[in-house]
């Protein structure tokens, strides 16, 4: 990716203690590396707040620290995953994403190609997602005290749903959609850190999902839950929807898709793929009668053409699965996590 | 500080990468740490995005990264810094302040009894300064990764200020008010690093500043721009707002209010106060007839009970300041900065 800059950037130049400051030098950072991409008439990196007209109503608000290691991996980047995690967020509590703000910790060393690289992906992956950088910071740190880059975001949103859409809201009966395959971001960044050579590369799922969410909404169905399938997969959000929800969910295994690439790296590094992280998949509880209206809209995106009835909720409290032989198994909440920092 | 917790916090706990997940033992950390202190009904950790009623009109939302090295400093802690960075952020853009999301990165190893103590600075900050805390994230990252904690906040606020509040509304022969003594900040956190022993310790000025502010707008005080004097100190943020405004500044040194301590700190360390980050202090520019008035405004509230007007707006260019013995010099803005790491 190559960013259009007023300054050229030399590959020979890394980020400075001084770029984090507030002096001559950090100014040059911003106006050599933030502004020419990200340059909007709120985002005066020097003002201490942007403002902005909001419609009256409900406002979504939410915020994610991004730490993923690598910071590139095939399919993105720590800015677009930064961009797709607070966009679906917003989605995820029924909201159109408005704004989002970016901080960034730097550590000493890195290189300014590299964080243009970073800051052009989040341009892309804003422009695509229709919304804008509305308060940035910069924050450099010694050598040793980070790895490479954090990225923190937080964004905002015009809640667009009448109702709720929350684990409380989940009732018996209701239709479990799952939007995609899941695992591939969870095995495109274990592959990436890993060094393991997978031919063609397993690019990562990361991608704004709130054009489904919100043609959903738009169209009449009633959505109960949402939830983005990120950091412990598919068997950990749905256990927390039925904990948070008091009610219990069972799918259907072969309804889940898992690429067969995915599902080899994962038996590789001895990993579950119901338990990896997706940044561009999620799950609705919507009431049966709706589920095919519900499944027809969400095929009509790309980013859930691949969108399958996996199972339905139930009374009761946990999560069940039968498998592909017929056998019914509790799928548990894991006691720590399998994939450190993979967002 | 002590925080009551349901489950005791043992001084040998200390963070682990699993606390940065989905698991059960990062529901344990969020259970034993954060939702005693932070709770509301807003801030359920475990849905993606809050949502919150708001007044139809402007909001202003803002982020900063806080990086400050040591975390915790005589007159507060990387906890309070934040929360009263960003209520601050907010006031300088003429915003009433409704809430902050708070993103947490975490060292592996980092004391569970330290997180306590942030958390709990984090609440009584919040509370003083009456905004919530609607979002949170925790991510741990390994050893070796970060240094203890870094916490990036983004805010939220309603505008109330009739007209912008911006360097460009500022117009020659404005007054320059300042809310209180310059550097300590700085000092505090300076002296904390590195270990000098300064009896009494030197506290740092760190405070919620939005209560003036609103109280001047509130009475009708046309405020032309504001600004926390942060990064950089008291030159560097004057200079930011003479470029920006296309104005020039003109101060008088006896008016700008240095302790004692403050000023032999600066010495030792071969440092200009003025140059010296402030967290609790701020800058008014308010048109001369209005600056009797918006001084006794300011002087009502403790935090800016020592305001002064320090100087005023001239045509021109930069920012020009009359020693104590007469001789007008310019006040430069740095190349680098004097001090990485203060906030």
């Amino acid at each position: 990716m190559n960013v259009s800059c007023p300054v050229p950037i030399s590959s020979a130049e890394f980020v400075q203690l001084a770029h984090g400051g507030s002096g001559r030098v950090a100014q040059r950072l911003l106006d050599m590396v933030f502004r020419p991409v990200l340059g909007n008439p709120q985002l005066d990196l020097k003002h201490d707040a942007a403002t902005l007209d909001i419609p009256s109503g409900r406002l979504a608000f939410t915020t994610d620290a991004f730490v993923v290691h690598p910071w590139r991996f095939p399919g993105g980047d720590i800015g677009s995953l930064a961009i797709h995690g607070t966009v679906n967020d917003l989605a995820m509590g029924g909201a159109r994403p408005i704004g989002v703000s970016l901080a960034f910790v730097i550590e000493e060393g890195f290189p300014v190609a590299s964080l243009a690289d970073i800051v052009a992906s989040i341009g892309q992956a804003a422009d695509r997602a229709s919304v804008r950088v509305l308060a940035a910071d910069t924050k450099v740190v010694e050598r040793g005290k980070a790895d490479g880059i954090y990225i923190s975001a937080a964004g905002i949103g015009e809640v667009v749903s009448a109702v709720p859409i929350l684990p409380a809201s989940v009732r018996a009966g209701d239709a479990v959609l799952l939007s995609g395959d899941v695992g591939r971001h969870g095995a495109a960044v274990m592959t990436a850190r890993d060094g393991l050579e997978v031919d063609p590369p397993i690019d990562s799922d990361s991608a704004a999902i709130h054009e489904p969410v919100l043609a959903m909404l738009a169209e009449g169905v009633e959505v109960h839950c949402l939830r983005d399938v990120t950091r412990g997969g598919l068997a950990t959000v749905l256990n927390e929807i039925a904990g948070d929800g008091g009610i219990g969910i069972h799918i259907e295994e072969p309804a889940v898709a898992v690429r067969d690439d995915v599902a080899a790296v994962c038996e590789l590094l001895g990993l579950d793929p119901l338990y990896v992280a997706c940044e561009g998949r999620f799950v609705a509880f919507v009431p049966e009668p709706q589920a095919e209206i519900a499944l027809g809209i969400m095929r009509r995106f790309e980013v859930s053409s691949g969108t399958a009835a996996i199972g339905s909720v139930r009374e009761g409290s946990g999560v069940t699965m039968r498998s592909r032989i017929g056998v019914d198994r509790v799928l548990d909440l894991l006691s720590g996590d399998q994939l450190p920092r993979i967002c």
